[in-house]
């Protein structure tokens, strides 16, 4: 496995490899790895013979106020996990390297930010999508892999690609779970134990609107209220959003039809979790 | 030669040839092909295996108001000029096939796309540097060429090249001028037959700007002033901006140094020209 730093070796590595006729799967991720982006390094893994893993914590994409700074790493057990997993190519930058000075480029998607973790973010996605943008001319990927957790981030990538023609394929995979249902995020390690132990409210929530729309229940407002209750049953736990969307155009619904979004953002204590599940009517 | 109309059939044309081996060059134009656009092309021919040039009249660079619509065409001809030069491929497709239903995602350069020809065309650079992110995409050249009477325009897409780390290596080209001296430009059609003898000041001005500096003048706000007092020996000539920066920059300057751009727009009736030198001290 390599470890590459410089934007121009990584774009060389991929130039030769597709030279070679190599399909090239990316992952990009913040790093300290979980099982949820071991589950895309595996579905990348399947599908391409070379297999590139970016581990970067992108600082444009962080509000002021937010975590950036305590965002967690641990580069030496990620590397070994990779490593394991057959990966060819970590592709580590400096932030330097990926910000060059007097740098003043954004690539911007209108309308699907602004709502969800955009609206709660302001400029997240202007972050995300430019470094994705970035990557993408670094890896020169075929096929690119994105969590379904960030529900939000697959719709606005998959669109950036589409409205640029970056020729690349999105391959969303699901939500990986811990055995009680926490979603995986590299953001649970700041929960205190408690708060860890309760947490499980936000999967038990959408666990029970999925229930009521089994039973017939389509009504976007009263599922959203039955997960709001059922997320204030624990007192530390401060809503942020609960949306029920459109899963491709995430606009508002009223009544449930077609692919159904229903995403959630939550505070508990200091930590923002994100969580979503998909309900098709 | 081919003649390709859609995203998807030109990204598997590049595909194949890059496969082989083949290095691409790329000359993006607007159609109505002159001399300029030659040069840029017989550039290429001389530079890559594969040359493919588009031909799109990009909507979203044009404002309010601005020339869209009477914009010169004739494919016809073009298709002739390109075929001679033994050009691989014409991209040629439709808006709809660039821009796609509810598109929403656009490249912004800051800062350098704010003068100039920025000030004078709100949102110009933004659909410049859409458009040519969008078709670098579909082309996927190692090698894009671009006339330097559009200085401002290779400064813009250089940065956003360098920016957003795009695998492809800007190529300028030294503008082509009439033997009297006037730039080349697909809008110097619509200049009536006076106002087409009287457009040779804007070049005039610029040449005695370049004989102050030989003589010593570093002051720029002289060398502007010598410029536009010549520009409006010629009455229907009505000055947008004349302007000494920073040729990496775009910055002001008030004393000359390093490489300067001396640039200028001047309205002759209904048509906008541009016109620039390099001046290096």
């Amino acid at each position: 496995m390599k470890i590459i730093n410089s934007v121009s070796d990584m774009q060389a590595f991929s130039k030769k490899e597709k030279l070679h006729g190599k399909k090239i799967g990316f992952v990009p991720t913040m790093g300290f790895l979980h099982k949820g982006h071991l589950s895309l390094v595996e579905e990348a893994r399947s599908q391409n013979e070379i297999v590139v893993v970016s581990i970067f914590v992108n600082p444009t994409q962080f509000g002021e106020g937010e975590d950036f700074d305590i965002y967690p790493k641990n580069f030496h057990r990620d590397k070994e996990l990779l490593e394991e997993m057959g990966v060819d190519v970590i592709f580590y930058p400096t932030v330097d390297e990926m910000y060059p000075r007097s740098y003043n480029t954004y690539v911007d998607v209108y309308k699907v930010t602004e709502k969800l973790c955009g609206a709660s973010r302001p400029g997240h996605f202007k972050g995300v999508t430019t470094v994705v943008a970035k990557l993408f001319n670094c890896v020169l990927p075929d096929n690119a892999y994105f969590g379904l957790k960030d529900a939000q981030q697959v719709v606005v990538i998959s669109k950036m690609v589409r409205d640029l023609h970056f020729p690349v394929t999105i391959v969303p995979c699901p939500i990986v779970r811990e055995a009680d249902g926490l979603a995986l995020s590299s953001r649970n390690v700041n929960l205190k134990k408690d708060q860890r132990e309760h947490a499980t409210v936000l999967y038990q929530s959408l666990k029970k609107a999925e229930e009521m729309v089994e039973n017939g229940c389509l009504d976007a407002e009263k599922i959203k209220k039955s997960i709001a209750d059922k997320i204030k049953t624990y007192p530390q736990a401060e809503i942020d959003y609960v949306e029920i969307v459109n899963f491709d155009t995430l606009e508002d619904i009223q009544v449930l039809k077609g692919k159904n979004l229903i995403a959630l953002a939550v505070k508990i204590g200091k930590v923002r979790l994100i969580d979503n599940i998909i309900v098709e009517v």
